[in-house]
């Protein structure tokens, strides 16, 4: 196993989780593990600290990445994700065209679906910290380029299905989505606010799109105890409103 | 090309669409089109209806599939689906098992994404149904079988990173779910009513899973007219609860 | 009982309901009966048609006139009339001001409630039926005058302790609002779309208002079937923001 | 005025604002207030402080006494008490039947509205709490009873419009409600569980009341800065459901 893992273990009836690389060793209050030795491991098996205890080996998944990958500002929510990957049937052909990087979680989930996926991001200080979290969750496939999206999709010379915006110019890309995308591709357009998102739908307007929607989703979380069921009191209100746009 | 395609044309100020395989013929009110001509071009690439009426050829996508596929029963929805996808993190190297393949539509989605889908449906008639639209999205990783989902994962000798389940014997099933899938690995369950779900957590809860939730997704789409922007007045209301574990 | 009465049956095995005027007579198909009889009965009492049918008085509510009201446009529905009502603390001692009237369903429930409620419409074909209205509902304390708003309110010599906006011309109505509330008075305007809604709190942010808030409620209802318990798979969507503040 | 009062002043660009009776002296930061002074006063008057500073005279609402009661456990929020009273239409001829009283939040707003309010309360360390946040809002009309509902319920010799329930016993309350209410009159059940709203649910089934509905309402706040518009990202989550339905 080269990518991280998940080392987990049950100790004094609680679950105890570590996310780490396979290099080195983990120093934990559990005790040592020395982590070469996982690279000769699968998921499923066992490997023990220097105290005896027994770690169970976990492949980490796209959700392990949006907790434990270090963040260079707020990163898109599962939720919304979601919205993006449903609307958009992005699937394991696809070559995806993604802006701006940020800390790299949507690359993630994407790059662990699509057959590639080109990430720009224009903030330098940005890139390294997303780099690093592709890297760690072992995508080959994701590449970050440092670059301007206005500027830089007016040079693209690749064809994209799937166009996944989230910056504050966004409705100054959709213009260009045109010459990248192949016909019948999608784009999803992430926005917070309500003026953003009118503009990006008049942008979208003038360009020339189908099957254009905007959507915006409530999660909530419901909650099961012993004084009964209901949906919980405390939650994550409004993220952000996504446009899905067809052409 | 062997998959099926979209035709797509505008014709009077209005969009056209057409979901087809390439076999045969086409007859539109826009001509007839030649559908082995298809066979040797690519999205993006144009076809010509016998009066002359230009059409471009789409691939489609997982969406596609969702609004044109032969439906045995109401199958989950989109906001659903995405739900599922984000939180399980399903990715291209997975191996899912689901149950049940109602339509196929979920599985459809997870094929497009993960390296193979086992889907188990019960009752006989829908499993032609399912086979069909599986076939018609061109996946040949995805496997229908026909079963009983509480008897067959007692039987089942492979391991699965994902585990997806809409029945109504979903709490019957997830005692059985350890032997079937790996450390790791996420299960998700849909269930429309409390009274089920307070179920499914009851067996998650004797089962020893860990990061236990249940969220439920209300979808908004916002509306965008000349008179101003506003969330719709109309629109689907509850569809499901989605509850998420870790193995 | 002078004022409208609802007479209510179980017949077959379904309830029957009646809303009416006590005058004259009511033609039912369980027969006819004599309303005058009403005038010496009160609710809870029981009233028989000339084929012997029992009925019961009952004493109409101000949900019966959001049900029963002749319409002029689309009213403001009674979650939105509770968001008012409860943010306002409208109460039996308060004077209150309210535009434009439309059917008149908010100035019934605001009647019902308040010592004296003056209610301005400018369409004249909506007077007519916001008073026929009014006067069913038995409320002698609220009076429908006719004029357009934003000049009637720089004439008016009164104060009031609440004012509630649900018209077109709301932002230019809110920097008179000064003059005509009492020190500690709730503004409450209504506003289906966020451009409107933006101009609202503009002006409210210009004219020296505190405890400003702006809410959206969604109303779910919850279904109890055989089959189970679930929020209700069909509702209504959004209907307007609520802005209130307090001068 | 003999009722409590708010003070409130502007200084160095801030509102300050105190809840006092008009009794005594009120020591703030901005100087100390002769409060009898108060009680030859009307609202919108002016008092000065012994530092000169000016306090214009405001009459309480519900919202305050809802932001500034004394009490003893989690009252119900406005958006609750909104939702019984638009759909219980409570008016100024009503005689509410109201339990438990807790800290008498519900109570004053249903005093503020209605011609009398009996609220019953079980827990005697509560009643003074209630009676003391009723007697600070001059509601003369509400008087809290202290005793077990379900015991008081079934030797009641009076009639209701409107009845109010939030309590554990509510659907235990429920089969002596058609001795105690008027033909046409509301019930009202606040119950933050499924497993209680089902016994409601059952428990009205089996008393034979019309119009039975089970409402849960989500608010949302609509956050306005310089940065856009756009539903604010904290807020409160489930509070309760609320059964009404009409005898």
């Amino acid at each position: 196993m080269e990518t991280p893992i998940i080392l987990k273990t049950f100790y004094k009836g609680k679950i105890k989780e570590y996310f780490t690389r396979a290099d080195g060793e983990l120093h934990t209050d559990l005790g040592i593990i020395k982590l070469e030795e996982l690279r000769t491991k699968s998921p499923g098996d066992m490997v023990k600290s220097h105290l005896g205890i027994e770690f169970v080996i976990q492949k980490p998944k796209a959700p392990d990445f949006f907790k434990h990958a270090k963040r260079s500002g707020a990163p898109m929510m599962p939720k919304d994700i979601g919205v993006i990957i449903a609307n958009t049937g992005v699937c394991s052909s696809d070559h995806v065209l993604d802006a701006g990087t940020g800390s790299g979680i949507l690359a993630i989930y994407l790059g662990g679906i699509a057959k590639k996926v080109v990430s720009y991001e224009q903030r330098e200080e940005f890139i390294g910290i997303a780099r690093q979290n592709i890297a760690l969750a072992g995508l080959s496939n994701v590449e970050v380029r440092h670059g301007d999206i206005v500027a830089e999709i007016q040079k693209l010379d690749e064809r994209f299905d799937v166009i996944t915006l989230d910056t504050i110019v966004s409705s100054q890309v959709i213009p260009y989505v045109p010459q990248v995308i192949y016909p019948g591709g999608f784009l999803a357009v992430y926005s917070p606010f309500f003026e953003q998102t009118k503009e990006i739908r008049e942008a979208i307007g003038k360009t020339g799109f189908s099957q254009v929607q905007t959507i915006e989703t409530i999660e909530r979380e419901i909650s099961f105890t012993d004084r009964g069921t209901r949906p919980a009191t405390a939650r994550v209100g409004h993220t952000g409103f996504i446009t899905i746009a067809r052409y």
